[in-house]
């Protein structure tokens, strides 16, 4: 586990937080007519998962006010709008599976997923309507760039797919915008909806910016050479799927020509049987010392998160709640 | 023409709102990084069309206020909200063409097709950023409000599909849906921008609401029995498609036992030379008097709609302006 070169704290406790949401979310009566269009929208927002983007918006409404379930619905806006992209990527992807189940346009059909996912980005912006004109906007203004983002971000990861030389400033761009932009607006709103200094909602902004990345980055990490017990992926999947990750395009820059042949080779075959493919793959990524590359440039930007607290005006104790999240985070025991 | 039984009046000049429409929607950049997103989108809003949505919100913010061009930002809100439907509907039905064109899905793929449409239900939204907080709220709640009703309507159809016994409240339900209230919102988002009062705002949504089912039932009736030349689209498509339209239910609804099982037989199949099932179906209509039917449903739809702008506290110009618009509108020649 890459938590092993992080400081080990206590672990914050965000069950009140997880616990507030999910109350929330099973008061909302999401079913209601026509029901092959809310049915799917229940579905997917039942299956779990840890609930992380809601709990940090609710974290930090708790830090910048003293009543933070003002801020559920701001936090439901956030889960529903990150379905919606569970939703709409798994068409596009064409997975079968979601957290163990069957993904929506599988269990109904395409229709479905595409109409049910649409619903469920107009909802997000409905849930808003909670809020006061000034925060509503402020809401409403922030999630339609980082909405936009997201999308920006999804085009550049089918792009990458067929397009050679892709640099790691580009991919570090490319799963900014898919996937950090969103942590970073979920804990902003909190502080929106706290009505917390501009300033300091923008540090937040900033610390989960590069604290998703970091969470990206350590994905792509543990996908190869994570342990299968606790990573809840199959080890390797990358590999199998040809997905051009840090890991890959860093070896690419550093590999022998020899290497780098086998690699391009290897990334352009879909096989029957990967367990060679993976082997050979993780023989030429662990000679090239990327795993030590990867743990580096996680804690670059761990490091970068967690300096932009300083800047921040709230309590030490604060403070370390919020370093306490990221290195369980990345820790992976939330 | 179904216009024949409505009173001719003088042509209202809508030339110059949709000058300003066009002039405005050409001044925005909307071809950005990454262009495999925003290309589609650029193609689609390019295509032509009347522009009758953003023509109706820019003549009500004229009616309401003297800088009609205060709701251009609406007018284009409403406008990429209905292009963003129009991609995601032609996947659902499978649709290789539009206004003569390749749809998006077809031009590009099915990614391609969600993912685009995804960002202009965004990009609509954002349009809205140009309003102070009072009123870009209350743009957004009805866009929201309206925007879910459109996918609802739109899951009625598709549920209509394997539907038998549908009634036809439950038809003009699903119309109202999925077609008027957009139209509706279109010319209340005038009202809105131009700060008129929110009764008068009502009044004219109650105007568009009904307008808009006439214009959708009318859209019915001359698909079956219009004149190919003016209609501009293939005469006896909905009966090819077998579509439930208020045509089918009330012929259903009239017809003898017999002519309610060849109904049903003819809906039943898909036929590669369709002229024979076109004049059997039209022929049984023909005989049901449904022509008429529809007619009056038209004529007490239109007839709702002119009744709302009695109430309105605008000039009688005005009214006949709104008046005007509508019985060319029913006319077709906008």
């Amino acid at each position: 586990m890459i938590a092993l070169f992080l400081p080990k704290t206590s672990i914050l406790d965000i069950s009140i937080y997880q616990t507030a949401f999910l109350d929330y979310l099973h008061s909302q009566n999401i079913i209601k007519e026509p029901k092959n269009l809310y049915t799917p929208i229940n579905y997917i927002l039942q299956l779990g998962g840890k609930r992380i983007r809601p709990v940090l918006t609710l974290m930090v409404a708790d830090i910048f006010s003293d009543n933070y379930t003002e801020a559920l619905p701001a936090a439901l806006a956030v889960e529903t709008f990150h379905n919606f992209t569970l939703i709409h990527d798994d068409i596009m992807d064409d997975a079968p599976i979601r957290r163990g189940k069957k993904t929506v346009h599988k269990k109904w059909n395409l229709s479905t997923g595409i109409l049910s996912g649409d619903a469920m980005l107009i909802l997000a912006y409905q849930y808003f309507e909670n809020y006061e004109p000034v925060i509503f906007q402020k809401l409403a203004k922030l999630f339609s760039k980082t909405a936009l983002e997201v999308c920006d971000g999804q085009q550049l990861d089918i792009d990458f797919e067929t397009k050679n030389n892709v640099t790691i400033d580009e991919y570090i761009n490319m799963i900014r915008l898919k996937t950090s932009v969103l942590v970073a607006t979920a804990l902003k709103m909190g502080a929106i909806v706290a009505k917390a200094p501009e300033k300091e909602a923008d540090l937040i902004y900033k610390y989960g910016l590069n604290l998703g990345i970091a969470f990206q980055l350590q994905d792509d990490f543990l996908d190869t050479f994570g342990d299968a017990r606790t990573f809840g992926k199959q080890i390797g999947g990358d590999i199998i799927e040809n997905k051009k990750t840090i890991l890959y395009l860093k070896a690419l820059e550093l590999a022998s020509n020899k290497d780098k042949k086998i690699l391009l080779t290897l990334y352009n075959q879909k096989l029957e049987k990967n367990s060679d493919k993976i082997k050979e793959v993780t023989h030429i990524f662990t000679s090239l010392d990327i795993p030590n590359f990867i743990k580096q440039e996680i804690e670059t930007y761990t490091q970068k998160a967690f300096d932009t607290l300083k800047s921040l005006s709230i309590s030490s104790k604060n403070k370390k709640n919020l370093i306490s999240f990221g290195i369980n985070l990345m820790g992976r025991e939330v």
